[in-house]
């Protein structure tokens, strides 16, 4: 059931993968219908540097839901490749393939995008005790798999989505008086295991953030020095996340001002895909 | 049912959505309920160039499925926008405005960047009689919205899917041991009215599948000037689509060699978000 | 996955025996649960002459999903039976066998019974080049498997819906004010591998589809030598399709006029069951 | 939500509705995006006489789900129709109306195809103490609404299906010795309101049967003559249902046997189809 | 596929498994992750004396759906069982077991709690010729779950929804004006199989009940010495059931009044879980 | 979309419902059809003393989803209910009404069974800086609405599942050695606002939660001696929660030992009922 992935996987990915076949194939796939019969060998392989991520989904697709079928993983979900680097081969029936080739090569080729641009932040801040951390800025349907990649390339989930932890942004303190009422507020209805997080965009705003007892307090899009200043002046007392606008030129000094975490939208909403791509015999 | 969708939207969408709600919400939005019982007013408005996409989302989901909210589109799906442009606008109940905000804005930030994306490419050629077409390079899940946002974009969608037309490629001919062959039996599986293309990399392969009467004749990864003269040879006697690493640098010279169509996979795998924010008070 | 039918089967047609088990059964099979614990020898026989269809379905019913259970198919889809035929046997647990012995043969039945009609109008005209194809004419719930029994009858599917072709009635053009310009618009919005279809009435209406390009003219209730005139008219310059109350008796006289294929309702909206029954003992 | 149906309506039909339109749609209807923005009005008739059954589908289809559409029903399913008769009309937008039209008419051409030969045998024995009843023998996926076109038909259902009634046949008496052994062991399965059916071919097995307390005995493939001696035989003991190959020419005498009801699987396997059409401006 | 159930399993009851760990797992199980690789002995043991449910679910969530498990039963659903008593012991992959453990315990420890509350009902009549009977006082989502329990417990199941039994209230009567005209009206809707319940608070509308030929007569309310009258009195014509507010001190009354069946809500509403526990090392 | 619930509601809900009444009419609701046409006026009253749950549900289910149906709210989820008090109340076809009566009361007489124990148990300490906290000790299928009802009740949820929280316990421990190691595994797994809980049997277990940097310890069937000595040991470094077979009459000992919270797994897996009856006329 999980041959290829990096624990834990999503609970529903099967589905997943079931409704993408669904949208590929509907009625039938009359190209594959010309083959039935004959038996390929194959393998998929890079085309680029990054790190690889859906091969657990592609042995499900390819591999062990293909009766007939068989193969076996060269790479696991995480792992480091490079330009020829074959990640899983196999042979099975020609017709069952050729149908489920673009499906498995698209999962891989977008998770595989997601994982390479996290390592790459991950990279940049590696000595650093800091971590990059994602957004909830994904695509729609595929929140559970593109945080799963996140995961694979080395970087932290920030929350999974709205229930899994509080966040107060400017809407719920003007509409609350002040942070304090905000945060008071925010408690009363968190879980036992749920921590609350205030979105600050100046000093004044962090002080009382601080005092009000926020778990995470989250710096938006200001400077490193003042972060740097932020950070030493509350040290210990709360944990800090700067965001916004952050890329790979500037996450290292982000990083350096001491900050708990750095979290990066792009990470999800615009990795471009890591080129793999499948030969048949 | 279809306000701001450019017709025809892909069947069922609705259920899209619902899911993409319910995979950031699950047991609840813990800080939305907050703001339980205050309105907010609210507008979306672009950051960038290019191409609106998903405003028909965003209306169901922030003014047309909530009780109480009411508000209007500025924009519809396929029109042009820049930075400052309000796309839709209105108020509601500040709870479920928050517990949707960052749903909808992921539909049209991915929509709007896939259409933006495709509309550069087909301006770049919109003097010529040639398309831009997709591919079905779209991420898993994605496919009809996707392909809905190449239409609004104006390009053309290739096949929808494996079920609506036969592309034959390397494997498929040489398991049949010619053009011909492979042609002839996917004749005999085609449906009525399904067009039957094959993908070839040479002169010789193209002028076999012309013979064996292809809809379509894929020209693969060649030079401007190799498909001129295949173009300029077989003038009439079928379509012919150019496919392969083609860019927006690239396309012109593409479209110039007397080609149909131009595939472009990088309209889907690897568009990134045009901006958009949403603004509440 | 696909022993016994005829490639390429319908995509998601686990679901749907899924559902016809699950309203067949809903909180459990009392008859059925007298029988615990017994062994059954089975066999299933045509109690007339046909062409077989479902029998993928009645191996995954009755075989590969009993655990401990055990046969083999006699006949595959698509195969001609006669009364006596035993086309698929095996032995297992009774108390599944008796809960999925009505689900298997009420798909064997109406699936074959479609194939046998549809094979009927196939041989009629077997020897002439003019193809029978079905239609929309569908009962709900049943198209994919419907369109699949047509082809196993040796028919050949029109569209299969909505999305993968266009066709353009009275309405579309009244409408428009005239063909040309109800093509005109029909082609912006077909995808690249897709046909464009006119329902004519008249010989005017043909003559203005053929010059506006139409790739397939239906002939809606036209006479044999009214279609043969037309035919010979334009010939090579675009496809027929005669339609329109034709039964077993017309359909000869219709493809002789040079039409290349005929459309039958009745393949699919009113076939009745080809007798079928299964021995337990 | 039950407007045109004869109550009770089944649970779940609207997702049958919707299935139907997905299974017809799924990525867009392109024939009908031609006529975007346009108004039609409309009206459903009857091409034969017969008993209408499906409007209850056709008034949500064409009525209820269309923002913008009006109209009304002119008949309720159960009435009797004849050619000419418009059973419903409205007016609406065309584009959606298209989009509808074929599942709306797939519906209703089958199940007053079922409603009318059901009515056909209803009338046959319509002044006699007797019933018509349908069986199992339906076509997957629409057992609920076959047999909600049977009531329509003036049938009444037998069990809908494994769940609501024990049906001992030769197998299970087989399986226990005796059918006295049979009754028994059913009897300690069924639920407090269930009751028990056996399935016999001979008088000496429809005496046991009686002894055991069966609440209903059928009477399988027997002779009007033959079965007239049964009833008088054990009258008032228990109810008697005549089965086994019965037509409309059969059925009077069957039923003048004293039989309580006749079950006949040729409602729903093999019912052709009663027509309508649609007309739109 | 059904390992440790006793005959008949409800149809779909791997979906609801797969929905209760789909609740309980969403985005992924973090705390097993931290033991991906380990391999765990496990078993099941009851905690107090009762009667086992369960263990079929339990069997498939930690046994057969995961790859590289193995285990038995040591006993099956409805067995006794006792403090100390291991019910399911086996071995497995660490991550997976404990990801599962507590919704296989969810599952044992409220199906065991209905079997064994039923199974006290039921020995306190055992010698008497009457039956414990469920009603239709459920928890949402769990009525064919329960309903199994109840079995096992060795009660009867009453009708399992209002699909499958008419019951005539109050609010029935009323609305004919009348118990014999609300029967006739049930009689004409009911199915071939289905019986007809009235509920009587008096003598007088027992009387009349009996005479309009229901199939059973619910008693509500009434005392044991009211009961033994009135089943005394109509002896043979119909079936008698006690109901309302009935427990373990009254039911042995309730059943020496003579009455068939003895409905109890309690059984399925109100039932207290029945202890157990896994152990792991 | 939400009148009668406390904010948040678990966001699907309307799913849940649409299923609970599609296990009860399935095939439609012949009882009730009797009834077609007539309208009824209904209230729903508590007959007990508690804390009503389940009038949204009720809202909907009754008043919301049936065309020409109206009524209105007496009560919000969470208020407090004593005999005689009413509800909601309302009126509407009686056929709609009655097919859903009992579903309505089967949810608020189990979530206000829940809602009613907790505030039982939130009373006891109201006074303490301690909480009741729920477990994942729930019925299948109900976890999001049973968590729910413990909020109403007064009570705090503690993890939702085994995503939004990391529980260590014996396992974990042994698994990896030392408490120390398992929360360094951990929390390299955990999300970014996720916290960690250690389940401690003894005092020298705390101390190396506590310094380990345990989020929250969890006591493990202590006194209340030993809990007050572990607490006053470790002030303010850490969360503690009691936990095991803590009682309506142990909580307050339990809770005066400075606990933050005391978790109670009966509040979810052996609520009684509280009862309520809809009156009809």
């Amino acid at each position: 059931m999980s041959r290829g992935w990096k624990s834990p996987a999503p609970f529903d990915w099967q589905a997943h993968v079931h409704r993408a076949l669904a949208e590929d194939i509907v009625t039938g796939d009359l190209s594959a219908a010309v083959l039935e019969g004959k038996t390929f060998h194959w393998y998929i392989e890079a085309e680029a540097e990054g790190v690889a991520c859906g091969l657990g989904i592609a042995y499900e697709l390819l591999i062990s839901s293909i009766p007939g079928a068989n193969g076996e993983l060269a790479s696991e979900d995480g792992d480091a490749v490079s330009p020829g680097k074959t990640v899983i081969s196999g042979s099975g029936p020609a017709e069952h393939l050729l149908s489920r080739e673009r499906v498995a090569l698209n999962y891989i080729i977008h998770l595989s995008g997601i994982a390479t641009v996290t390592s790459r932040y991950a990279e940049a801040i590696a000595d650093l005790p800091c971590e990059v951390v994602d957004t909830r800025k994904t695509l729609p349907g595929l929140r559970a798999l593109q945080k799963y990649a996140v995961r694979c390339g080395g970087g932290r989930n920030h929350r999974m989505g709205l229930y899994d932890g509080i966040m107060l942004k400017d809407n719920h303190i003007q509409a609350y008086g002040s942070i304090t009422k905000a945060v008071e507020k925010a408690r009363s209805l968190a879980t036992h295991m749920m921590m609350i997080e205030v979105e600050c965009t100046n000093e004044s705003m962090v002080d009382e953030a601080v005092e009000a007892g926020a778990d995470i307090v989250m710096l938006d899009n200001m400077s490193p020095d003042r972060m740097s200043e932020i950070v030493a002046k509350h040290q210990g007392r709360t944990k800090f996340e700067a965001s916004g606008g952050i890329t790979l030129d500037t996450i290292r000094a982000a990083a350096e001002s001491g900050v708990d975490a750095v979290s990066v939208g792009a990470l999800t909403h615009s990795a471009p895909g890591l080129s793999f791509h499948m030969e048949m015999k």
